[in-house]
């Protein structure tokens, strides 16, 4: 087992969580959970996304939410952008580093941002190239990486070669989404095994969704292949459109108790992690998505065990 | 890697899952779950525990449950009991099998069964004994073996010694228990590695609760190593006492739909054992524990995903 000694973990609920919330979170609260993210030890807070508010409404006003927040030293907070006016409208805000997201799966890149896989790299490349023109950094999503809604099964090759343009381009990183949650242990090895041929490892993410559970057992799968960048969010926040009652993202505070007990350092504190999924789960109403979190509360308020 | 072709699942959500929800279940209910459930493939459904209904009174009439099931050739029925007493009075309601149940934690052992490891040891050795005299099998359980609610850390070597004198004794297999599942995958690897070098692997099951979610990512890991036995609940039934709020056994649904993810065979059903997840799951109120349950029931009713 490669098993790496340190992870970065790419926090991912203030955009990726709650854009899938059915609640419009005031910007005051988006700000204070990206802040006590931060807070918490976590090194990337993706903070917004700069995309057409008919068409996510949750992230609308993400340039008063990147402005808003008191920035820490040595946290990067990405935003999603689709174009160059997305670019430009998250460059007023001052952001430092942006997200483009593709697709490995033609039907998904069709239904999802409305062009084929080709257009979209097109596009992507004039934005990303435009970005670090202006010494902003650029991250690379590619969705659907173990599956599709509309395609069903997706061919690594797909995966690999939208990932290895995305890095062509000058993505520094590339997250590889499992956005629907189908995958298995052995199918996200052999999918990470085959990009990690085009773009080197450490420059690769893993973006599982938990929507079979499965989450965790991939991510102990691509950890013994020496992964080193998790993207997961807080409280499992999230879920998924193609299975209502599913759960969302990964939870942050399950992928820090994983790694804990690996012996693989993250940086993050997982009481203060802990604290700030509950709150965030009382203000959206919900009980938290993480079992950690869950299992935390109980030993706060133990009941008689005898 | 060395995965398994095949994987024997031990249901144990009729008697585990069951002994930990707040209802008492009729026990129509009870056998028809269990019939279910071998319906679904299971090859082995734990049907009852033989213990003081003062202690677990979601057990009592246990006797009734197990002789009124439908049995079904090649499925194995086991049932837990502490004592002679206990052994005679499955025995009268047509047991096959047995299960005693002891802990490597010795202040768990008190808190559960009331005595010593060692004593616990002397009496299983008994009962084990005289089951075999009747032609009845016999499996072990330690509880505890990745942690203590009461003592934390637990020495492998501890749950080395238990195990083997299970084995030792005329246990045919000796099941592993996260009780608390605090587990992460390579403690779980060691814990087993360390009693695989005492009891044959193939005698050896995983028993795992989800309390942190961990419980696949360490199922992951002991199935690389050649385990070939997991013990698993339809809709992760069942909770932890010392954890409010956190979840029970692995659900089974989760732990086939990783099995089919790796191609190992498992002869289960995973709709007909999601359709009796969900049944159970209504009967007791509450909703399935399984994620793959959830998911694969917003699938049955697709949003439109335009």
């Amino acid at each position: 087992m490669a098993l790496p000694q340190r992870v970065k973990i790419i926090e991912v609920g203030p955009r990726d969580g709650l854009q899938n919330e059915r609640h419009n979170i005031p910007i005051s609260v988006r700000i204070a959970l990206i802040e006590q993210l931060a807070d918490a030890g976590l090194p990337v807070v993706e903070a917004g996304a700069f995309v057409s508010p008919l068409w996510v409404p949750q992230m609308s006003a993400s340039g008063e939410v990147l402005s808003g927040i008191q920035r820490k030293a040595g946290v990067s907070y990405p935003v999603l952008v689709p174009n160059l006016r997305g670019l430009e409208a998250a460059r007023a805000a001052g952001a430092e580093e942006i997200a483009v997201f593709g697709a490995a799966s033609e039907r998904f890149s069709q239904k999802n941002i409305n062009c084929s896989i080709d257009q979209s790299l097109t596009r992507f490349a004039t934005v990303v190239t435009a970005a670090r023109q202006q010494g902003i950094r650029a991250r690379g999503y590619v969705s659907c990486v173990l599956g599709c809604p509309y395609e069903g099964e997706v061919a690594p090759q797909t995966v690999v070669r939208v990932a290895a343009e995305l890095y062509a381009m000058g993505c520094y990183e590339i997250s590889l989404g499992d956005t629907i949650g189908v995958g298995t242990p052995l199918k996200a090895l052999r999918m990470l095994e085959a990009v990690a041929r085009e773009v080197p490892l450490a420059c690769l993410a893993a973006h599982f969704h938990d929507t079979y559970g499965q989450a965790l057992a991939n991510l102990f799968a691509v950890l013994q292949l020496g992964l080193t960048n998790i993207d997961s969010a807080v409280a499992g926040l999230g879920g998924c459109p193609y299975a209502p009652g599913a759960s969302g993202n990964v939870a942050t505070e399950d992928v820090v108790y994983l790694l804990n007990g690996l012996g693989i350092a993250t940086g993050v504190d997982l009481e203060r992690l802990a604290a700030t999924g509950r709150w965030i789960c009382q203000r959206l109403g919900r009980r938290p998505g993480s079992k950690v979190a869950r299992a935390l509360a109980g030993r706060r308020n133990p009941p008689d065990c005898d």
